[in-house]
């Protein structure tokens, strides 16, 4: 055994000789910086549209290399996560497939799982048995590589969508490497996931987006948002999100996030019509209703 | 002039000789506080519907005595704030009316400003002219006497409503006395501060009531909420807040709510629409003018 190795958990082995990132932002990043403090990863090279961001990801310490090309990149990796906005993953799957080697294992962290599944049975032909759909649910209003830390993962829910052709040895990897982050792992359809997703992440995403937007086109804005205080932050903190990664998500997963907006404006058209009767205690049963079920879901939490 | 005499902002005399608080929470509660930590109030007296919250402010230092009904607590008063929610509002000022001082000025610090006025005007009768209506936008999601904190109000808006007939002294007083807490006072009239408030505080807690509790209403509930994120919890933070206050707040500033909720499902049909046709430049739009209003709103709060 050779000393200089990294130190393992697993018999002094590394579980991951070489990682591939495509992306190195908050998530992927984060993700290198994590199997690293675990010593869990011999190598980590980065692919990404940014030189810079990628330079910056090296000066962390977050990648050690930058590939020269896909092939350098993927070819001989034990693993390739795809960490980029669900819209670029179907032309990076194109490139990279050529290129996979015979065991090479490539999983993802996109927001959304039946687009991305249906985009590796297009494009990653012979290494489909090997992809492991995946989603780490972890917060994300920071990005880019120097937002990266190694724990951010840490107690957070992983949940993994495996095809029926799955590898065992594919999903075992990479389960075991997001265990080793930290991260709580389940697993799901890919329709539940989207579903799930949709109401408690996508949909209060668009919700808050569409408060700022119209109140930010008033003619009073100004004035509105200097009297704005601290429950009008917190609500709005997800409006501060990506636009291009929520464009991405909103487009592939609209059949769903458009159901639920309608549950939503149904769930409003009853409040509206309790303020028209003035009827204090049925929107008081609606507050404190939704106050206990969220003071539950922290006790738990 | 009296030694023993707490310090003093202006020629040595405290502004308030004596201070009855009306609802010892968080809000009524930090006001005596701030004030005695500016060395302002010689002498705070509370009232309030829990003899456990009214003990407990006499053992935080928030208030010295618990008046024994209410001429002793504002016969000889300087001034009288109303800190409780504005549903009891109307009872309480007709209470206190007949046993109102000559020259004590009475302000209260109700979320809504209209209705405010509406029953200082059907109830305080005499002393009308030395009514001061005031908003102090300042965080409430914990409440109770043991919540107050000096530092509640500093740097936050308030926001004064006065009337035609009020009194310049009352004005004065109740002015200096907020500014001694620490805040920023602005005048408007009633109807634009209800409007205002309705935007950026009364229809963001309606929304992320309505959020929680449909979600918490569905069979798989429990599923839901177990994969929520931080981006949840900051969304719905504000569904933790008082029920009943909520409802208070609803039914006295409703039509404005109303006109508020309409036209956000107007802009949550736009975005439906959006999604609908799969338009991602537009969704992206959306976003980016929404990012882009919170971060300049942010960097110049």
């Amino acid at each position: 055994m050779n000393s200089v190795q990294p130190a393992s958990p697993v018999n002094g082995t590394p579980l991951i000789g070489k990682l591939a990132v495509y992306g190195v932002g908050l998530i992927g990043g984060s993700f290198a910086l994590a199997l690293k403090a675990a010593g869990a990863v011999s190598q980590v090279v980065g692919v990404g549209r940014s030189r810079a961001n990628l330079d910056a990801a090296i000066a962390a310490g977050v990648i050690d290399a930058v590939a020269v090309d896909d092939e350098h990149a993927v070819a001989d990796a034990d693993l390739v996560l795809l960490a980029m906005p669900v819209g670029q993953m179907g032309e990076v799957m194109a490139r990279i497939a050529p290129h996979l080697g015979k065991s090479t294992v490539v999983s993802d962290a996109g927001s959304t799982k039946r687009d991305v599944v249906e985009l590796a049975r297009r494009h990653l032909s012979a290494s489909l048995s090997r992809f492991v759909p995946a989603h780490p649910i972890a917060g994300a209003e920071r990005s880019g590589a120097t937002a990266a830390r190694a724990d951010l993962f840490r107690g957070r829910h992983l949940l993994i969508t495996p095809q029926a052709e799955c590898e065992p040895r594919a999903l075992s990897l990479v389960r075991a490497a997001w265990e080793l982050c930290g991260m709580r792992v389940s697993t799901m359809d890919a329709e539940t996931h989207d579903r799930v997703l949709a109401s408690v992440s996508h949909l209060p995403h668009v919700l808050s987006y569409a408060l700022v937007h119209e109140l930010a086109g008033r003619a009073n804005g100004e004035q509105l948002f200097s009297l704005a205080a601290g429950g009008f932050r917190d609500f709005t903190r997800i409006a501060g999100s990506s636009p291009e990664m929520w464009r991405d998500i909103c487009l592939s997963n609209r059949d769903v996030i458009v159901d639920e907006l309608n549950r939503y404006r149904a769930e409003l058209a009853r409040i509206e019509a309790l303020l028209n009767a003035g009827d204090g205690e049925g929107l008081e049963r609606v507050f404190a209703q939704a106050r206990d079920a969220r003071n539950r879901w922290l006790s738990i939490r």
